[in-house]
């Protein structure tokens, strides 16, 4: 399959050395487009000596100053990492995540999101992604190497994508949200809640991020966003119209 | 499983680094036993800054001055290799060659070989192994970093190996609602939906339709269908409060 829809975001990346591995990791793997927010420098000796034949990768690296600035456009983003959030986050493994990352590639951009070298990613940043995938690792040592994390997931997705090519498996790829669309009915969607006092009482963040995970899951279309916000568009105009605030027609 | 009896060797390496990465990612897959034969210094700092996690794995290691010294005593030997040797031989791909050795060692000592960095395994010591592995990759781009390569390996073998992967592959099994509790969430939406006006005009069995498509992909759990259902009741409460139709505490 046409691995170009798929970037790799690597999230304040320290290493030049990681930088490079992981570049020469997708090279082999047929992954070529690779994404550096506030990165390392990348482009010195370090990087280059593990680079070898991800040279290419490497210097097409695009640089962003922010991790919204490398997901623009993208439709579908998959968070990776090692730590079990909570009991009520699906956690896909990378076999998995890779199935779905090569579905959604066929008519989406996508980006697969690795978090620094040291502590990962923040939940601010997984909270922006619609999957959370994890390599399996043995109980006692599971803090993979960066570079290594990007080649066992590269590796599933080059394995996917083959699989791909020769089973039309669901015949009709769905065209999913933007990210933009997306994060715009998330804040519709808080906004009504807290004007119908829904969030009131409860953490409005992790009550956002209960339908996050579960519209996540979904993959919505558009049209599917158009249709959920059409919901909220009723509710704020019906609520608004309550005692002591004017008629229903001004709400 | 028991994976003690997998030792993985690697033949004449020249990089320290790659020996220390390579440890760690044998400790990241449960895998203990390291063989060096005629290695570079391996317990210099270059070497332990990539262990990490991998520290006993790497001061673990055995080293040997010659291949058969390192197999003594193995009964399944599997080299590893990028290049097609020759028709006869029979390649197995990285996942294959995993479930051979996951079996074998279930009673046997077993060998995964990898070679020099710059020009892997002579054919003599293919010759010495009874079967032949390579990781799939872009055809352009096979030439895989040898700590990157024991790292696919120690992947599949861990996945091919164990219970205990087969439990990390899904951390979370997930327990979704009864298919009474979402008739319950459906109907209760409806009911809101037609209050609030939302599905006048459209066609209500064919929106809803569109709820069940999104609400049955993302595959919901009780405490999920709980909390969309506390919305509807919000929803409920506040548009019951509209102007004529009694005070906002009454709907």
């Amino acid at each position: 399959m046409d691995f170009s829809r798929i970037a790799t975001v690597l999230v304040e990346p320290r290493e030049p050395g990681n930088i490079g591995a992981a570049a020469r990791a997708l090279a082999n793997m047929g992954l070529s487009r690779l994404i550096l927010v506030n990165p390392a420098d990348h482009l010195t000796s370090p990087a280059y000596r593990m680079a070898l034949g991800g040279k290419e990768v490497l210097e097409g690296a695009e640089v962003c100053s922010s991790l919204s600035e490398a997901l623009e456009g993208c439709a579908f983003v998959v968070g990776t990492t090692r730590r079990q959030r909570n009991a009520r986050t699906e956690m896909l493994d990378a076999r998995s995540a890779a199935r779905e990352i090569t579905e959604a590639a066929r008519k989406n951009s996508v980006a697969v999101l690795f978090g620094r070298e040291d502590r990962g990613l923040t939940n601010d940043e997984i909270e922006q992604c619609q999957r959370v995938a994890t390599i399996p690792a043995a109980r006692g040592n599971p803090s993979i190497n960066l570079s290594q994390a990007v080649m066992v997931m590269a590796y599933e997705i080059f394995l996917a994508g083959d699989d791909e090519a020769d089973a039309a498996r669901s015949p009709v790829p769905r065209v999913l949200a933007t990210r933009e669309k997306l994060e715009g009915l998330y804040a519709h969607m808080e906004e009504v809640l807290l004007m119908i006092d829904y969030l009131h009482g409860h953490n409005p963040r992790h009550m956002m991020r209960v339908f996050r995970e579960i519209f996540g899951r979904a993959g919505l279309s558009e049209r599917e966003v158009q249709a959920l916000r059409g919901i909220f568009h009723q509710v704020k105009w019906h609520a608004g119209g309550r005692p002591g605030e004017g008629s229903r027609g001004s709400g």
